[in-house]
């Protein structure tokens, strides 16, 4: 997950200009639609947007879900078909967008992020939403297609769901894409107990190496997870009337859990700051005490190897003198030494022992 | 008390559905109605949802207290009597909400956290009420149940507190739930200032340790117990008129008493960030104690192991050259040696007494 | 000044309910009534709360004013006579109340913090008022009257301060109050000066405790001392109409007080925030020298004790043989010796010279 | 880039006085003039002012960007023609202004700045522009024009571009000065990521003095890039009716830009702090690093030291004595003593294996 | 610049007392009058307060300004004759006020902050203004009148600046007081780039003091520049309709550059904030090289004293055992014990080598 991982245009660039992912790095495009009333309920595969033509006139609720790499003509045609704004087909494509809302005349554009993580690396994938009287578009230019429960519901339950107007179905994917984070919490939230065991315990280079890295996810998947409780706001509010007022009382769950997500996002935030500074004490802790069995050592062997350095020098040569070190020739000169090197020693270990240095 | 102690469903189940928990992990079920009058007074046990039908319409306030966990039957049950909505039943089940209020045409919905200490372990617990027209009912899924003392006082006090209509009754509980911070607080301020003596006394291992839990929880706390505040500040406004002019009052005392929970909660924290600096000074501080006294011991023996040395050479082997070690045949040269060893010994201390070492 | 320093009841008390300090810790108590007019103006010492009956149905502003630890009966009868709410007579017995503002019918309830510093210890007192038609009443369990400057001018001088309504009184207290902390923060900022001073000249253990200690007295005045502000700009807004039109630029002068002694305390600990830090880094300055002492003295004194060292070796009583230390059989060997160790002694002392190590 | 880059007056200088480069460091003047309607298009170069004024009656839109250092004249020529505020013309004058937008009665006058990263090193530029009915007028003291873009897709494509007003105009020129932000940010991100790979691998002196002016650039532009925001959100507001309603949507555009861009300078900002967090840990680590050798090496030869010190006295001169170092005349002492070094140093490694300093 | 800088009355004073600078401390004090119409000019010193009674009345503008120390019968005479607020009397004697703006039926009191630095010390001096109709008095307790550039400009210029209203005169000399903070921030500018150089080249105990002291002026400085943006915003608002709609813009200007100078402020203040950090992490950096050195010494040096000090022993003595210290008597036994003293040596200095240590 890098710092900057927005797709954009050279500036100068015209504005509504599509930028198309190139060939080779494509995902399969699948366009699949979904036209259900309380009775009747039809799935489709589309080749192009033009097959979806007969299904707008209609008075069901018509998802359009694309995933994949769209290419030029088809997200032109689609332009075309549902009159959507050139700078709002740009945003699809320059993909890394800040989640946010454009409210146009008759349709609402939302960009959503999905967060997920596997095995330890967290990605976060752009989804696009088009609101408009009786149909929901949605894009994502990603592997593996999120909505799966929702057709799946729609397709078993033939009663409450279907009766609902086409923004009860937005609240539906908005819905997964913000729910997304609770498994996403549940996992770092686990990784940062696990830290904390081990910064206590045992704290190593790479402690400092996973609290960093758990920062700099937390400070990625804040830039694009704030916005999104802005948009559900929006949302709430609810200025253009693109809402039911029965359905309002869901995107308030819905922004409930977008709050509490925020909540633990910014806890786990204040929480790796904590373990930083924690990790300074720990480190400096240990460092005192890799100094304390250094000064305990040096302090207990400097004194006896000076004194037996005192016996080691050479004046007994001078065998006239009875000032050249007499002690070498005492009967008990040598028991005597020892007994001043275990006096001394103990000394040092009895102001240690004062000291608490063990 | 876990970072992550939410109970989620999986992204993509329908709103509404239940999350109950699993049986082996269940608190066995108590459902007690309080109904009263200023004149009358009833208990009792409820055996299934229905029972409390007949106490409905009558013009008494009614009090439904379910302690321990509850099944899906029974809370459907109380859901239908009551005309609850299916998203507020699925937060009831749903244990780790954040605080929220929610209003629905004919009732509050209303989340609370209750914060306990038991053994310097801080838990919290999910307690959800509805206030409708002459009910009140309440959902603790815990072990001990915290309202007993308002039961008491309903029950011996015919006056005063039976006039009341239901909203005061739901300010009763909300004050119990809020004051419940008090003593919590009260717990966590003595083990700061006992912290704080054994920070500068002598810092340890454990004193880290013991500060970056006592932060911890403290974030946790912060998290439930501002949107606590919100919750009161709501009741306050009152904009759909559910709490009477007369009850405001005491919703405003509080409030007062949120406020001033979060007032310690935040001065806690601040509080320990600064102990967190002033350990890692402190501990740096007896860093540097310990390498003075290395320094101190290394300085005054070196040199004198030094000399000591240099009259351990063997150059008197050479008898023939009068320059090759005279001292060591001088009449008074090993007194002359120790003369000199505490000379030098004698100015490190001068040395180390003018820098203040000691 | 400990971190919790609040009175409170047991969780689930009933509202209302008083909290009368135990009567081994009472301060005697004095009840002072002032009357005054333009013309007149009389003092009384009260024993009950119903002699001050008669003074209320006068034209006069009353002041009644309570000093010490009020009991039971006396506060109750205030009460009454006043027709004063439950929960502000709670309030007053429940000392260490964050200070606020309520607003009743056809009273003010003002609580204010009195903070006071005596000898290096900050203290904090709780004082409580009643501003009413035509009096003033007010509460302080503390030992000395700090409203004794207002009585004498009220007593002294006929004119000017006798024709105001009984909000202007209000001022006169609430003034005296604030400006208490005037002398607080001069003493403080002293202290400051000269902990800075001792900071960057010799840090010690001490130095960190006096950081700390006023860092923990800056966070506890600014829990009561924030809320005071808002009292003051709630009386500016004057909603209910309680405060006289000419009397509101006083208040305002009173909120510029209480503003600038926020400035101040906001200064102040963000000053002792940098202490914190220039302590941190004027410790490892130190242990630096420390160090550097240390290198200076092992650098020195290893490679000649490892000289000196060499020549303490045996090999010359291998006499045959001529690889056997010939060194020590040279003319000039000893002399030759100590020149080297002059030299190798002075290349060290080039070598830290060049790294500025001195 | 400095700090102090504001070009100002002596305090107490008239207000609307010009501050003109001096003439050494001017840039060369080119004034540039495109006057369009849909169906024609004329490009001029201008020598003075007052050239442009036959092309102000007509109803097409006037474009005039100057480029370089304007001398007095020609300011106040166009200040004439347009009828442009003195103090406009001075903030035109005094580089480093803050972007701010100023409205009058039929002028709006923007400031912006223009941000480049040319070999590590970030510039800030300053950017004016009026818009009039008909006119915009940007000037820009820079080498290289950044509008060469616009001024490419007005000559080439005839049709929609050059219908619109001239508040589109306005538009595609601050698009393009916002804009410059993302090359810069993406830049900037990958310096950031280069550092932390250096920060956790092998953290030196570079990388501390990197981190800090990566910390300094982006505080300084911060400054610059804050107030944009406030630049486009007035125009998005358009409480002076100068923004079509057609074109505001295109400004809502370039408001996300600037938007995302600041997104993106926080989450740096904070990713740096984080970085000297973390170098400090990683330098401390490496310093315990460097003390367990120390501690490893001293710890095992101190005492090996001592034990060959005691056996290099020269008690053994004595030679009645039978307590002279005995262990000198064992057959087998010298190989004892080496088993005694070896068992001792085994010793210790066991110790420090144990100790898991290796 | 003290931390505690204000003049303050002994709590409980009477609102309106005076606060004269002792006699001792008075600066002389000069009463300067100008009366201007757009054909007329007019200066005066003046003696008394009521010497400029008659210019009252004419229809000129009047601008008094007071350098220096007043004394009570002066300042007592103007607040009379102008009919002051004696509040505002009373905040012009108490020097250190925080600036502020206060409006009455006919004048507005203005207070600001005149900021100097001469050789590295920060000053700050109060500026007080009166402006009513047709009148400004402005009252300034320092050495050195700042205003003399717009008195110059009044003389001179007969036209533009004598036609406008006094408001227009207050933004002239409010303006001058705003833009002294340009100075001081291009000097204060320099001195951060001076500490940043000195800061990664050879950070000193002299650096860090500078770095602190630097930190303290910005804290005291920014708390008397910010409330200088409110003052000016007060009169942009222009709520009583004291200015005059031309010169708003003016004002304009004047509160863009209160916003650039606190801009500038704030970002040296984080800039600071920075270098603190910094700093602990070169010293840091630093005591790792130091220790560097030592621990390069001792792993160096310690090995190979332990050698030679294996050959000082005396096991030579012991002539009969074969066992003892053979190696003393093998032919190349010295010119072995070298080759061994090089090899570990050249061991060691391989290892630090791999290990990057030089």
């Amino acid at each position: 997950m890098a710092y900057f991982f927005k797709r954009y245009h050279v500036p100068g660039t015209p504005p509504g200009t599509l930028n198309i992912t190139a060939p080779e790095s494509r995902i399969p495009l699948k366009m699949h639609l979904v036209d259900y009333t309380e009775q009747e309920y039809l799935e489709k595969e589309l080749a192009t947007a033009e097959e979806c033509h007969e299904y707008l006139e209609r008075k069901s609720v018509t998802w359009i879900h694309i995933q994949g790499t769209i290419d030029r003509d088809t997200l032109t045609g689609f332009g075309k078909l549902f009159g959507l704004h050139t700078l709002s087909l740009e945003d699809i494509t320059n993909l890394g967008q800040r989640p946010k809302i454009d409210s146009f005349e008759d349709q609402l554009f939302v960009i959503m992020s999905l967060p997920a993580i596997s095995e330890n690396v967290v990605t976060i994938e752009q989804i696009s939403f088009f609101l408009g009287k009786g149909y929901v578009i949605s894009f994502h230019e990603g592997e593996s297609d999120p909505f799966t429960p929702v057709r799946n519901r729609l397709r078993n339950r033939a009663g409450k769901l279907r009766e609902k107007p086409a923004d009860f179905l937005l609240y539906l994917l908005l819905d997964i894409v913000i729910d997304q984070g609770f498994p996403l919490f549940e996992s770092l939230g686990e990784d940062i107990e696990a830290l904390e065991d081990e910064l206590l315990d045992s704290p190593g280079k790479s402690t400092l190496e996973d609290i960093h890295n758990l920062r700099r996810h937390l400070l990625l998947l804040r830039r694009m997870l704030w916005p999104q409780r802005e948009v559900i706001n929006f949302l709430i509010r609810n200025d253009q009337g693109f809402i039911d007022e029965k359905t309002i009382i869901y995107f308030h769950d819905c922004y409930d859990h977008a709050v509490q997500i925020l909540d633990m996002l910014e806890a786990y935030r204040e929480s790796t700051t904590n373990m930083l500074d924690v990790y300074l004490s720990s480190v400096s802790n240990r460092l005192n005490e890799t100094m304390k069995v250094l000064t305990v050592i040096a302090t207990l062997f400097m004194p006896l190897t000076f004194i037996v350095g005192v016996y080691g020098m050479n004046f007994s040569v001078n065998e006239q003198s009875p000032w050249a070190m007499p002690e070498l020739r005492w009967y008990y000169g040598y028991p005597f030494i020892w007994a001043l090197i275990i006096a001394v020693a103990g000394g040092m270990w009895l102001y240690f022992k004062r000291k608490h240095w063990w």
